[in-house]
């Protein structure tokens, strides 16, 4: 079963927003057992809205549409549906009622631009969005097309309760089993001719693909049918050394239900990654039963006034230094009282640098009971952002292999 | 000139990766006057590619392709677009020693599988990509191709050292001004009813949209041809005190600009808000200007040892309350000797809530040396990741204010 995918959106088109809606229903679909074909974006535009969504009904069971469903003038989705299928706007007796009720529960008064909200296209089955004013309106036929709110929250509430299920009810959908191996300290060319004796021989139902982010590498099987996990022993006979983890999309949630199931407390000390590693662990449900708290540490003062750095050290060796970033992963370690510390100190960039420690050099550290490990990595790029997420990433990979080693 | 935009890549199909190239392309094609007709994404599958870019070629006067040009097996997109433009694979010197160049960089061998990055089309002109090994190939005629590898950092320095001059030196293009501005304290729905005079009496060279996100709404002008700032007195005369800034994407930017101009210091203390509100700040170049750090009190005992807020205080109100964040911002301002302090915590879900305090109660407090303001947020949702972001978003609302009004 196929599904094109359209978001509607200017905001979308001249980038000023990232389109996560794609993304999330892609992931959801795929998790359901559907192909997503392709996903289109285009304007708040007539024209271009119409000719995406009679191309995608030509060539797709299902036509997810989302954006334009909104109270104000750019938005212009629902008209058009209703003309390209040839109905009339009624005023849905449970759209209206979602809406009033919403607007009760925040204490406001109906406006008649809210009241709105509730004209459907007479050939369109209201799903009730629980969340929000917008109705998600399914039309039938060979080829389904459902209309849903572009609000990201609302969306996905709306795809995971209404859509997915009534797609699956609709349609017969495949079984798709998709399995990730996170690899760590190789890169992708070099893990390429390393496993390419393994890769030539999966069976032709099993599809791998490469994704590096960020100093990882991310291998993706999809496996259309069944799935036997001994197909991962060639894999692990030939770069078992660079694995740090099997079945999660990213290290921040590999070291979140690591930590969780050993029972141990983290704290950090972030000087250039600047609370980037505190709040992806923090971003996952659960986080307080390891997750102590972290110091950022941007200024020296913080270092040491907060963190215990030595003012000797500094001096001597400089904040981005292996002695420093050391003083601070025990430092936190030890006035937060947690079994474990990460800390990160470097030049992001694009400024800071000079001739011996150049943009890109980092020093990362972890530390437990037993010790302290610390690495210097150079990235050797002006990349801001990319230097603060390979440091996040090999921040985490580092502590991964010291519990998974030394616990 | 209208330019469509198509990013191949399975990862980008099944959702496991957000597409931000896409809007990245965009929001640099848009800035050089170029106008973004439609984006497509496909998997790495050749009917789907094919059909793609025909389809697009058909419609626009430029094409640009991201994706499928790694060295690894599940890479096509460099043999279907020789194959599509009729021609043949040939080794071009200047790729060849571009790839050599990067690896003697990194003191790597040079395997058989990288040697092949340097074969590209005959028909092609190769755009040198100084950052990475795969090509950057143009493909000239009535509508251009130009095919771009997939990994972000090296697509967008691509795209402004190569792909956009070179864009602009063949098509005339129009200039396009974009003017944002931040509105934050009233719902979408009311603010579009506030507004509406002032939005009818815009000229047709004008046009407007309504971009909420994460308690925020940022309303766009999109102006195709002369822009006077006097077009804006209306909005200010009808919206003035929900306006929070102008010409800024995001309020950590609007944040980030402030405080540099003013010369003003900041800490934060942070605990629902996890360290979000410190990686946001220093994600920009030039934040150690203002920031001097940042304490992640995810637990009460580092509310306590680090920020000083006192025993009693947790034991009579809970760490989600007024007199808790007061302390929190108090104490981490004169702990870290700042001029400005911002402090957040609360219940961002989806476990944790109680009756007196569900999930989504969250208390935030800025400071400065004339005192401290606090504010009650009820979200009333159980949406962790936007609890989080609307929380950082009011702290850098009630900063921004705080400023504006007492400085």
């Amino acid at each position: 079963m196929q599904v094109t995918i359209i978001n509607i959106g200017d905001e979308l088109l001249i980038g000023q927003v990232v389109n996560t809606n794609a993304s999330t229903m892609s992931r959801l679909l795929t998790a359901a057992g559907m192909d997503v074909l392709k996903t289109m974006v285009v304007g708040d535009e007539r024209q271009a809205i119409w000719n995406a969504v009679d191309e995608a009904m030509r060539e797709s069971d299902a036509v997810l549409v989302t954006g334009g469903l909104g109270p104000t003038k750019d938005d212009i989705t629902k008209k058009l549906l209703c003309e390209y299928f040839g109905s009339e706007l009624v005023e849905s007796p449970m759209a209206l009622d979602n809406v009033k009720r919403i607007f009760e529960s925040r204490g406001y008064e109906l406006t008649p631009v809210n009241r709105a909200q509730a004209l459907v296209p007479k050939c369109c089955e209201v799903l009730n969005n629980d969340l929000g004013t917008a109705p998600c309106m399914w039309f039938p036929g060979k080829t389904v097309l459902v209309s849903l709110p572009g609000v990201p929250f609302e969306m996905e509430w709306l795809m995971r309760n209404r859509v997915i299920p009534k797609l699956q009810e609709t349609f017969h959908t495949d079984i798709i089993v998709t399995k990730n191996i996170l690899v760590q300290g190789i890169g992708e060319s070099f893990l390429s001719d390393l496993i390419e004796p393994w890769e030539l021989s999966l069976p032709e139902h099993i599809k791998l693909a490469y994704l590096p982010v960020a100093g990882l590498t991310k291998l993706r099987l999809t496996v259309h049918g069944n799935y036997d996990p001994a197909i991962l022993k060639g894999l692990y006979d030939l770069a078992g050394k660079y694995i740090v983890g099997e079945d999660c999309e990213t290290l921040d949630e590999l070291v979140h239900t690591t930590l969780i199931k050993r029972g141990l407390t983290l704290a950090t000390a972030e000087s250039c990654t600047g609370g980037n590693i505190a709040r992806l662990l923090t971003a996952q449900a659960g986080a307080s039963a390891y997750f102590k708290g972290g110091i950022v540490a941007y200024s020296n003062e913080v270092k040491e006034s907060v963190l215990g750095v030595k003012h000797s050290t500094l001096a001597a060796h400089g904040a981005v230094s292996e002695a420093t970033v050391r003083e601070m992963a025990e430092g936190v370690r030890q006035r937060l009282g947690t079994d474990l510390a990460i800390a990160t100190t470097g030049i992001a960039g694009p400024d800071g640098g000079t001739k011996e420690k150049p943009v890109g050099t980092v020093w990362i550290a972890v530390a437990n009971a037993n010790g302290t490990e610390a690495k210097l990595l150079q990235f050797g790029a002006n990349r801001r952002q990319q230097n603060i997420d390979r440091s996040t990433n090999q921040a985490f990979a580092m502590l991964i292999r010291m519990i998974c080693q030394k616990h």
